[in-house]
């Protein structure tokens, strides 16, 4: 019981650590997912998985809510050096970007933080990979 | 940086704390991909993403790896109090289950643990949430 003791604490000091970089677009939740796979296809990133959350919870406890995608976003060769370096790391991989529908023609796109959601992986070799892809996809964030 | 710093320091607090829950079966990897999927469903668990990690960096970068999946898996329920509580927990989800090809046919299976992954998102109505997914991940992983 004492290491969760030492969690809570620790989750503690993080209160004010964000764990996505996001920005909210003046356009439809369509030219939303179209612009930032552009941007992730300028960084380097494929998409391997995509998942509308929407319909999922639609279909499986007929509940309505906004449109929201998940992107699975990977950049190959940093994919590859982060499982060299540790390699259940795919758990937390690839990194995520959502689009989230809001009101009035808005609509948020939020990617995780690398650093942030790998924070509980203490392996030093993979912090400059984590770093890398913030960087990364700080870009895609930020030229939308 | 000084943030910087301070999260350095709590990763050190966490250096036993391990973001996974694996176990290694004496079974191929398609044995063990069809297990693991079966205990998922058990559990309320469909798989929404599945990411061939080995042909992803085959036909990337032309490099050899072991059998390598990465299965997104989703227990509906909780997905949806997760992102009610939370709208941008969708960076963090779906959770992880690897299954990855080892020597002498044997498999190893790992799941996120969705404690650790959302260690840093400070939001106090997410973490019985997260731990009853553990709960469940616990299961499908110890009945392998």
């Amino acid at each position: 019981m004492s290491s969760w003791k030492a969690s809570d604490d620790s989750l503690k000091k993080h209160m004010t650590m964000k764990y996505y970089i996001e920005k909210t677009l003046g356009a439809s939740f369509e030219e939303a997912v179209e612009k930032v796979t552009e941007n992730l296809k300028k960084e380097g990133f494929g998409i391997l998985s995509d998942i509308n959350v929407h319909e999922v919870l639609k279909n499986k406890l007929d509940v309505d809510l906004s449109k929201y995608k998940i992107l699975g976003a990977c950049n190959p060769p940093n994919a590859y050096k982060a499982l060299q370096a540790e390699n259940k790391i795919g758990t937390m991989l690839p990194c995520n970007v959502i689009v989230r529908e809001l009101e009035d023609n808005q609509t948020e796109v939020a990617a995780v933080d690398p650093v942030a959601s790998m924070m509980a992986v203490s392996n030093p070799e993979l912090k400059p990979i984590a770093e890398e892809i913030k960087e990364r996809l700080n870009r895609v964030i930020s030229s939308l």
